[in-house]
C-alpha cells in the first residue's frame, strides 16, 4: 500500500469562470433556471457575455475546486481535467498548480477553447451557472493514468462528467481502476439538472462503485424520485458507505450505515456568492476521511471551507484553509497510508 | 455649453490585473518596492506569474478604475486607453462598457498583448504591481477625439500615461484641448516611482494645464522633493484649483485656495486588499465636483468609494455604489451643464 502518494484524485471539467452580479430579472430574461447549471454553446455564450455585467475571472471547475480547497487546507491532491492551450488553460493550470495540486493532462492543441462558466450571482447570493464545455469534450479514457488512480487514497468524480461525450467512459475507468485496486471512491452528483440526465446511469454507478456520496436535497429528490429527503435515506444507506447531504444555510447531514450526524453550518456575517460552497464542502470532509479524523469532524471542516469559499466571489479560497482549522502548512507524511480509507462515525 | 454630455472622460493605461496573495519574502526575493508600480517585459511577466499564486482577473488600470467607479455612482463617464484585440482585450471592453461608461478606442489588431498587471498582495493588504503595458504602448495622440474631450465636464489623466512613449503626446493634446474648450482638467500623480521618472514635465504639467491634482503624500514629497508636505502647501495652491491628497488610513487632505479640508476615512471592518484605493477616492471626489457638491461632500463620496474597493480583491466595485451614497440609478440629466466645475469648498 506505499504507493499512495496523494489524499485525494479529482477527476472533472476544467472551467474558468466568469462571475458578475445580476438580479433575479436578468435569469428570467435570459431563460435561466435559478440556482441550476446549463450547458451552452460558444455561440449563446457570447450572447450571454456581452449582456452580462462586469466580471471577475477565477479558475473554477466544481471537482478542480474542491482539489484547491483540499490542498488549502493542507491535503496533497491531484487533478484531471482537460484544457486547451489558451490564455484560459494557461490561467487554469496556473492556478491549480501554484496552490501545489498534481495536473499533468495534457492539454488539447486544436478544438474548442477551453471552458468557461459564465455565473450569474442574485443579491441573495445564489448563483446561476451557465458552461460552455468546450475542450473538456476532449477528456478521454486514455487520460486516465492507471499509476495516478491507484496513487491516490481517494478518487474524486464530479456528476458534471456526465455531460461530455467520452469522459463518462474516463469516469467509469477511473472508478474501475480504483476499486479494484482498493482505493475509495467519492462522487458528487454535482446538480439536480444534471441528476435528471442522468438519472438511471448515476444509480447504478453508485450501487456499483461508489464508496462517497456528495449532494443536496435537491439532487438526492431527483435521485430517487421522492419529496422528503427521509425517505430515500434507506437507500442510500444500502448504495453507500457514506453520504454527505448538504441542506443550504441548514449545514448537512451525514449518514454512514445507522449513524445519522448532523453537522451544523459555521455562521458568517454576510453570504456573497454561494459559488464553490459544494465544492468546498466536500474538500473538507475529504481531506478529514483521508486523514482518519471522525465523520463528525470531516463535516466541521467542510462546513468551515464552505463558510469561507461564500464570504466572497469566487469557488476558490482566498484565506488558506489550514490556518482556519488551526492548521499550519501542508503536512505531506501524515497522508493516510491505507488504501480504503477507513470510514467511521 | 450645451454639447457637455458626460461628467468625466478618463485617459489612461487599459490594463487587466492578475491579483494573489503573496508575503513579503516573495517581494523581496523578486526585487519588488512593496507599495509601489513597477514596468516589466512580457519575459518577466511570464516568470512572475509562474512563480506567484493562485489569483483572480479583475479589469484594471487606475483611470479605468475611477471611470468604473464615475458610473457605478450614478455618473456618467466615457474612458481613452489602447487594447489589443485579444482575450484580455475583450475583457476589459466588456468590463467597462457594461458599467455604460462609453469606449470607444479602436483596439490593436496587431503588436503587444493587452497590457496586464500582475498585483501581489501583501497580509497587511498594501498591493505591489507589476505591470506589463503590452498594446499600451499604441496609444497615440490621433486616439485623442477632440468632440469627446470638448463633450466632458472634466477630462482626468493619469500619470501612468507618461511611461508609454506616444501616449504623453496624446496626454498633453487632451489637456490642451480640454482648457482651450473651458473644461475642467484633473491629474492623478499615480505613483511615487512615476513621478520621480517625470518629476519636471510633471511640475510643468501641473502649472500649465491642471486644475485638479490627485496624489498621495508619498507622490507630493517626491514632486516637490519634501519631507514633510506642509513645506509643499503652497506649492500646490498656487499651481492648481483643487488639490486632493490622500493619507491612507488618515482620510484625506483637500486643498482649495486658502480652504484645507480634512476628509476623515470610512471605517470597514477588514481592510482585504488596497488595489484601486487611489482610483476609487477620486472618482468620488470628480463625481461630486462634476455634480457641483461642496468638497467636503466630494471628499466624503470619494472615502466612500474608496472604502468599497479595499474591503474585497481588485480595483473595481462589487457593490453600486450608487446604493452606499444613497442614491438610485444614474440620473444622466443632472450632468454638470457647466464648462468648468464650479470649484467651492
Amino acid at each position: 500500500m506505499s504507493n499512495i502518494s496523494i489524499d485525494v484524485l479529482g477527476i472533472g471539467n476544467a472551467i474558468v469562470d466568469v462571475i458578475a452580479h445580476a438580479d433575479d430579472d436578468f435569469l428570467t430574461l435570459h431563460g435561466m433556471a435559478k440556482g441550476g447549471m446549463a450547458l451552452i454553446d460558444e455561440a449563446r455564450a457570447e450572447t450571454l457575455y456581452l449582456a452580462m455585467g462586469a466580471g471577475i475571472q477565477v479558475s473554477g471547475g466544481s471537482a478542480a475546486n474542491t482539489c484547491a480547497g483540499i490542498a488549502s487546507l493542507g491535503g496533497t491532491a491531484g487533478y484531471i481535467g482537460k484544457i486547451k492551450d489558451d490564455l484560459l488553460g494557461r490561467i487554469f493550470a496556473h492556478d491549480i498548480t501554484a496552490l501545489g495540486v498534481r495536473f499533468e493532462t495534457e492539454s488539447a492543441s486544436e478544438g474548442p477553447a477551453t471552458a468557461r462558466c459564465l455565473v450569474l450571482v442574485s443579491p441573495d447570493a445564489e448563483r446561476t451557472m451557465n458552461t460552455f464545455l468546450g475542450a473538456c469534450v476532449n477528456l478521454m479514457p486514455d487520460d486516465i493514468d492507471e499509476a495516478q488512480i491507484v496513487g491516490a487514497s481517494i478518487t474524486y468524480l464530479e456528476g458534471y462528467l456526465f455531460d461530455p461525450p467520452h469522459a463518462k467512459e474516463a469516469f467509469r475507468k477511473a472508478a474501475r481502476i480504483a476499486r479494484g485496486a482498493g482505493r475509495t471512491v467519492a462522487l458528487s452528483l454535482s446538480d439536480s439538472f444534471c441528476v435528471d440526465r442522468y438519472r438511471q446511469e448515476f444509480r447504478e454507478l453508485i450501487g456499483d462503485h461508489v464508496d462517497i456520496l456528495f449532494a443536496n436535497e435537491d439532487e438526492i429528490r431527483s435521485l430517487y424520485g421522492v419529496n422528503d429527503i427521509g425517505e430515500a435515506i434507506p437507500a442510500i444507506e444500502a448504495a453507500t458507505s457514506v453520504a454527505a447531504i448538504t441542506r443550504g444555510a441548514k449545514g448537512s447531514l451525514i449518514v454512514c450505515g445507522d449513524d445519522r450526524i448532523e453537522i451544523p453550518p459555521v455562521p458568517i456575517e454576510r453570504v456573497v456568492d454561494t459559488t464553490g460552497a459544494g465544492d468546498l464542502y466536500a474538500a473538507g470532509v475529504l481531506y478529514g476521511l483521508a486523514r482518519g479524523l471522525t465523520l463528525a469532524e470531516c463535516g466541521h471542516i467542510g462546513s468551515v471551507a464552505a463558510a469561507e469559499i461564500i464570504s466572497h466571489f469566487g469557488g476558490r479560497p482566498e484565506t488558506p484553509l489550514a490556518t482556519l482549522i488551526g492548521k499550519g502548512a501542508a503536512d505531506p507524511t501524515s497522508v493516510a497510508r491505507a488504501g480504503r480509507v477507513r470510514l467511521r462515525s
